[in-house]
């Protein structure tokens, strides 16, 4: 009788399926670590679960957590028209972006809705990557590339991420890199090497903690890498963790498919910023963008708190919202946090409902909650910085 | 304290996270009917496990089994050149593709490399589907317009489909639709009404039985849809399922990210006839394809049969080829066959292996096991069709 590969039947029994869904170079490493829930994000294994996600919140803003977060898929971009490109695929002004620095940049289609929300990392003057948010960018790009008349070459590079996040995470990756990393700054990059294995180190997460994602180039060395960052930051706390819905909620980060969608555009999130309409450059949705600020926007993104008990968990669900029983819109993401002890959540509401201090209903499956508008993020010690 | 909905703490409890993934219109309908597990595609949830995927193999070939299929997007098209963006997103021939028809046919890159295998169906002179595997062929079809010049709109529908497939699918189609439903063509489709739920039923499926797929255009109505589809069909053993791994492994049919993907062209899967290079009309990928046709191709697919021990499930990763302990290739999809009492699958080989009854070896986490290039599909009682 065959003696399957312990690995292999949890996985199996989990999803029950094939090689439909890719695992990461780090799904071992998670596995060995502890994961016992996965979900599925660009067509990959995601670990969700390591037992208890306060506890996983309280690592994070503690100490500091290792996440796999390989499913952040990069579209590279090269080619002597890769920078025109890039531009063109999103609304945010890139003339200032310097090779070695970070976007977190909006990818709009034509009619302005939002196909992604990526990080873009610019590490040459033609040479570009968008770290991905779940949808097949990928597909868009080349999709884009077909009759653009520009010379660009559009891949998915051999790259996986890890992040590795908290007020800790610093004196770990001093451990790992030497002093000077302390001086990258936030939203750039740099190369590295770490016992011969190539890297790019860049100051950037989904945690609004301090924090570092490290891009792994080459897939066959993931459980190394994994072990050799848990080993240096085994002094500082480090405990292997993944992204914290608490702790972006209370940022007031977005999830992109929950939060924002293709039916979704810039102005309704509130994001002008990422929206230049002045620069001379041209970039799809330019024309829809432009027309959707001159007439305003129907609905808005708000913070919500919620009364009552603490929620069980994130919402599964969008839950309608009612105000004086008509409907006002939808929780889009909503969670329990246990440091501000309050049930906060995003929702996207109609215009005329997003004033601070508004009361609105809830309907939940549980029944009926009240809640009021409120100002995001939920939680800003000061010290933290917007989305580079 | 609140008490959640069931349904909703079944799935947190599985996924242990928020919205950013969808349900189904029928989520609710196959928790009630016996699912205990899902997996994602197409960012939305599909019931993979009705307690035993053996048992769901039998329920498909001895009588009928109801399948949420509701990920397979449909990406719509319409607009003045839509017949023209359309042939231009596909190798295969549509010239001869009736209003009232389907096809299978392959969506490829400027490099030649696939992207989809959907079916298209065409349901007006300029009004088409494409009901998608795994992949976001949305934001494909909506890049490649941008600059096409052409005078098409894309966007996903309101649609979501059940396959009711098995051999007894038949009687319960003419039991919900009236005897003349019987004359529904093999890859043809009509709109229909089922107690006022407009509807668009198409004989396809992804099992090689008699089957057919039955388009919601309301997805408010599903749960009434699917208890209205099960009551019809309990006096034919009808019973609720999910795709079958065993019985589209022994058809030979692909499934995508597992079988093929963007770096897999059709030759390589023997899929020629699904490539007309001599036709007028471009198509994107043509050039590189007409080079790959006559250069040919280095790789493979080919059917295997594997010595040893009933596989206790389907290969959750690829299982490397070696022949003379030289890397040979790799198994893509396997798993063990009942009926056939065998184990059964597809790999794609370097074409100096790939003749009949040439013996190879695989490595399994388990082991090294033989197995031997047999044809395919494995099974194939004469009635079945190649997909339309």
């Amino acid at each position: 009788m065959t003696n399957p590969d312990p690995a292999d039947q949890a996985a199996a029994s989990r999803f029950g399926f094939g090689t439909q869904i890719r695992k990461s170079p780090f799904f071992d490493a998670t596995v060995r670590w502890g994961a016992t829930g996965f979900s599925v994000y660009n067509h990959m294994y995601i670990p969700r679960d390591f037992g208890d996600p306060v506890q996983n919140f309280w690592n994070l803003v503690n100490s500091a957590t290792l996440s796999d977060v390989a499913v952040e898929r990069q579209v590279e971009i090269t080619g002597p028209d890769a920078a025109r490109f890039t531009q063109l695929l999103t609304p945010r002004n890139l003339s200032q972006c310097a090779v070695g620095q970070c976007k977190y940049v909006l990818i709009t289609n034509a009619g302005g809705g939002i196909l992604n929300d990526p990080v873009l990392l610019r590490l040459g003057e033609n040479h570009f990557w968008l770290s991905l948010a779940d949808s097949d960018i990928l597909l868009w790009a080349q999709g884009v590339a077909v009759h653009s008349g520009m010379d660009v070459e559009i891949s998915e590079p051999d790259v996986s991420p890890l992040q590795l996040q908290g007020p800790n995470s610093g004196k770990i990756m001093q451990a790992l890199f030497g002093e000077e990393i302390s001086r990258l700054r936030y939203y750039w990059l740099e190369e590295h090497e770490l016992d011969g294995i190539p890297l790019i180190v860049s100051r950037t997460g989904w945690s609004s903690e301090l924090g570092y994602e490290i891009y792994l180039h080459d897939g066959s060395r993931g459980d190394e890498l994994w072990e050799r960052i848990m080993a240096a930051g085994k002094p500082y706390g480090l405990a292997p963790g993944h992204t914290s819905s608490i702790r972006r909620i209370e940022a007031g980060m977005l999830s992109y498919h929950a939060d924002m969608d293709i039916d979704t555009n810039p102005f309704e999130l509130g994001l002008d910023r990422l929206v230049d309409l002045e620069m001379e450059a041209d970039f799809i949705g330019k024309a829809a963008l432009a027309r959707i600020a001159r007439e305003g926007v129907s609905r808005l993104q708000v913070g919500l708190e919620i009364d009552g008990e603490p929620l069980p968990g994130p919402n599964t669900e969008y839950w309608p919202i009612k105000l004086s029983g008509e409907p006002a819109g939808q929780v889009t993401s909503a969670v329990y946090s246990p440091r501000l002890e309050s049930n906060i959540a995003l929702a996207m509401v109609r215009i005329e409902h997003s004033a601070l201090d508004t009361r609105v209903e809830i309907e939940m499956p549980s029944g009926s909650r009240h809640a009021k508008v409120v100002r995001k993020p939920f939680y800003d010690p000061g010290k933290n910085l917007p989305k580079g």
